[in-house]
């Protein structure tokens, strides 16, 4: 048996899946704050080029990848799907678990599935400079690797505490070329409103987003990009289950669940939906189980609403299963799952009973992330660990139940610019987080009256 | 084209390759520096299993690699073999350049190559512990890595400045479940003796190499592993080269040129060995080039002569290549390079003019690091970066002289956890260190006496 199945360049798939061809119900539209109405392409037109805002709007089963964006993924695409010999072992289980790993790519995760084609995208529309923000880092990263392929130029606005905290991150997004600025930053004027009223402030997402998205703005040169949440990333996505999914068929096998952690949707996304497209649309029985943490479990205790995409409330309303947009997470090492909402797709589906969501506390997903780095050679992110951690609970209930499941989860990337979360897992100086609730403010529960039926 | 072109596990190599059984003049032998009489296995038996001493001895040109190995090098194995066609089109150059990469591995490097068979040698022969040294981090974490996969107990002295300034890389140990102690440490006669003559040190490698081994020494179910040097070690490596000679066949190429850096000589081995093969054997006309950094340049300045393998004096006298093991190497980031001597098999090789050596500054090689990161989307190890700056520096000439060559290096590691390195290069702060000679000792002049001829 073979501990990996490789597919050959040639295998690699040509198009992304498109799930809202398949959706029983299909996505409401993003509304626009002020009128309430739907937004248009030229709403967004600004911000994003106008071939990403056609896939954000499109309901084409299967949509192109480019050749230039195809030259590129072969870096380090396809990736391995590799059978958890080791795992399964430890765990003594008779299920057979198999993870597809993304951590080969050059940022280190799945995030330049969707960052290459972005750039590309912006540099066909003559765009000479992308803003985004970012958090841990990999979303930056990512994007300063994909700029760099096209010569574009790269400025990233990290919420200061990341940026203080973890210096190589930006040392990688400089290697690759961008320009990486501490958010909230005296660069545009809701950095300086910020810094006005709070000399000390170490930044937020939100401010990150409204500094990013007001540079973009401001300049027909540039636009911006997200890394998540977005109909379009998650398209990009799926290049990983498309993938998985032959190579299965290699290994002679397809699996019973599929799992991934959710932080915005587009991991989960990208290993599920073309799985999902053999539930919806050939009644196959597969689980797709998304998997957030306990400390923002949006999903699992959020409420289906219209809802900003930022803390700001800059955005477009929003239809997705959300914690209110003035949620503000624990500060758990796993930072890409600390988003207040899920995508509009994951939230749909998640509203049609298609996929399921599960919580857990982060210190079961690290006992499980150092079983698993002994095991199988690999220390996961802190956000990976999320999704083994639920692999182990599935392998456990199939083998108290006297049964063999198949189960497949995407490693969505390695921890080795994470470090300090496994240092202070050992330190045992982590712990579990309840949510406690969230207030949801005044003007969200008047949108609120807009809930979908 | 294919960009990477990827063996089937059916396809990775069953033997390591040993050059000793090719080379026209055989390495001498090691030497008791007490009695200068050659050192035999009974001598050895104390810090090494049986079987990989009769590997270090070995004419045998391929030597079996255990069921066992194979099954736990499939983890990351066989590595891709990458045509560097962004870093080629950067250069606008006519030559063809490719890389094998073992960046993929566990620990991120090519160490666990050896790292592997050496716990599986040692638990076959029921040993319980292995002591090791570490510098900057590669090898520890590899045997760490290499141990958990047979239930071997793993304690690895780090170099205090080391453990001092890279906490990840003692947390990526302590994942794998390795034990690491600063040294010079309490734990040991040498340890302490160090510590009560300087409270304040921050220790050396030679330092920590006497720790592991006094703690092997003074216990029977407890012994000693080398990250390199040693001839079983270059000879585990050799894995790289076979592999990548298979797949330069599939891409219808044979290198006219090997490089790879120095530090001891296993990574340097693993890819060229295999290729040499061709050129003692076949008449081929390879070139085989290892770098050096110009701050510890044995191969290029350093004396062919028997010296000690540690600092302390307490190994073997080996026939190397030297700057004197009392050499003290500039602080470059480099850290697997900064050794005093080279492999006897490669000191041999080189004295009889079968391989090349060259020794470049490290702003030139971090230069070339950032190059290659932006166009092949990986973050070279700064010991990796050395390569790819002899690379450049050939394809370039090939230009001049208006020719186009064939040029493969071995792309040993990423920097994901040296990021460091990076950030003071980019800050400025890192400069060129020029060799100034160093004075051999009295006792090593005389040992220089026994100079082969």
């Amino acid at each position: 048996m073979s501990k990996k199945i490789f597919l050959d360049e040639k295998e690699m798939p040509t198009h992304w899946y498109n799930v809202v061809a398949d959706m029983p119900n299909k996505p409401l539209p993003p509304l626009h704050p002020g009128t309430k109405q739907p937004v248009g392409p030229e709403d967004l037109a600004p911000l994003f080029p106008m071939e990403l805002i056609m896939q954000e709007v499109s309901a084409d089963r299967y949509i192109e990848i480019p050749q230039e964006v195809q030259d590129i993924y072969k870096i380090w695409r396809p990736t391995p799907l590799v059978r958890a010999t080791g795992l399964e072992k430890v765990l003594g289980t008779n299920s057979k678990i198999y993870y597809k790993y993304e951590g080969g790519s050059p940022s280190g995760s799945h995030k330049p599935n969707t960052a290459v084609p972005q750039a590309y995208y912006n540099k066909k529309e003559g765009v000479k400079k992308i803003t985004t923000e970012t958090g841990a880092g990999q979303w930056g990263t990512a994007l300063s690797f994909a700029c760099a392929q096209f010569g574009i130029e790269c400025d990233v606005y990290m919420v200061k505490v990341s940026y203080d905290q973890k210096p190589y991150r930006k040392v990688l997004m400089n290697t690759f070329g961008a320009n990486v600025f501490a958010s909230p930053s005296n660069r545009t004027n809701a950095g300086r409103n910020i810094l006005a009223n709070d000399p000390d402030s170490t930044g937020s997402l939100g401010i990150a987003i409204s500094e990013a998205v007001e540079m973009a703005a401001s300049d027909s040169e540039t636009k911006y990009a997200l890394g998540s949440v977005l109909n379009h990333v998650l398209l990009h996505q799926t290049i990983i289950g498309q993938e998985a999914e032959k190579q299965m068929e290699y290994a002679g096998d397809f699996p019973d669940i599929v799992i991934a952690p959710l932080g915005g949707g587009s991991n989960f996304a990208g290993i599920s939906f073309p799985f999902l497209k053999h539930k919806i649309t050939g009644g196959k029985s597969v689980r797709c189980i998304a998997v957030e943490p306990a400390s923002c479990p949006k999903l699992t205790k959020g409420k289906f609403m219209y809802d900003f995409g930022d803390t700001a409330g800059y955005t477009p309303l929003l239809p997705m299963y959300t914690l209110g947009h003035n949620f503000k997470p624990a500060a758990i090492h796993a930072g890409g799952l600390r988003y207040h909402g899920a995508s509009v797709l994951c939230s749909q589906l998640l509203k049609d009973g298609l996929i399921e969501a599960v919580a857990l506390q982060q210190l079961e997903c690290f006992e499980a992330g150092v079983v698993f780095a002994k095991a199988e050679g690999i220390v996961a992110a802190p956000e990976a660990t999320h999704g083994i951690a639920q692999v182990i609970r599935e392998a456990k209930k199939a083998d108290e139940e006297g049964v063999s499941k198949t189960i497949l989860f995407n490693l969505c990337g390695h921890g080795f610019v994470d470090m300090q979360a496994y240092a202070d897992y050992f330190a045992g100086s982590l712990q579990n987080h309840e949510f406690e609730g969230n207030e949801l403010t005044s003007s969200l529960e008047e949108i609120g009256a807009l809930q979908p039926q």
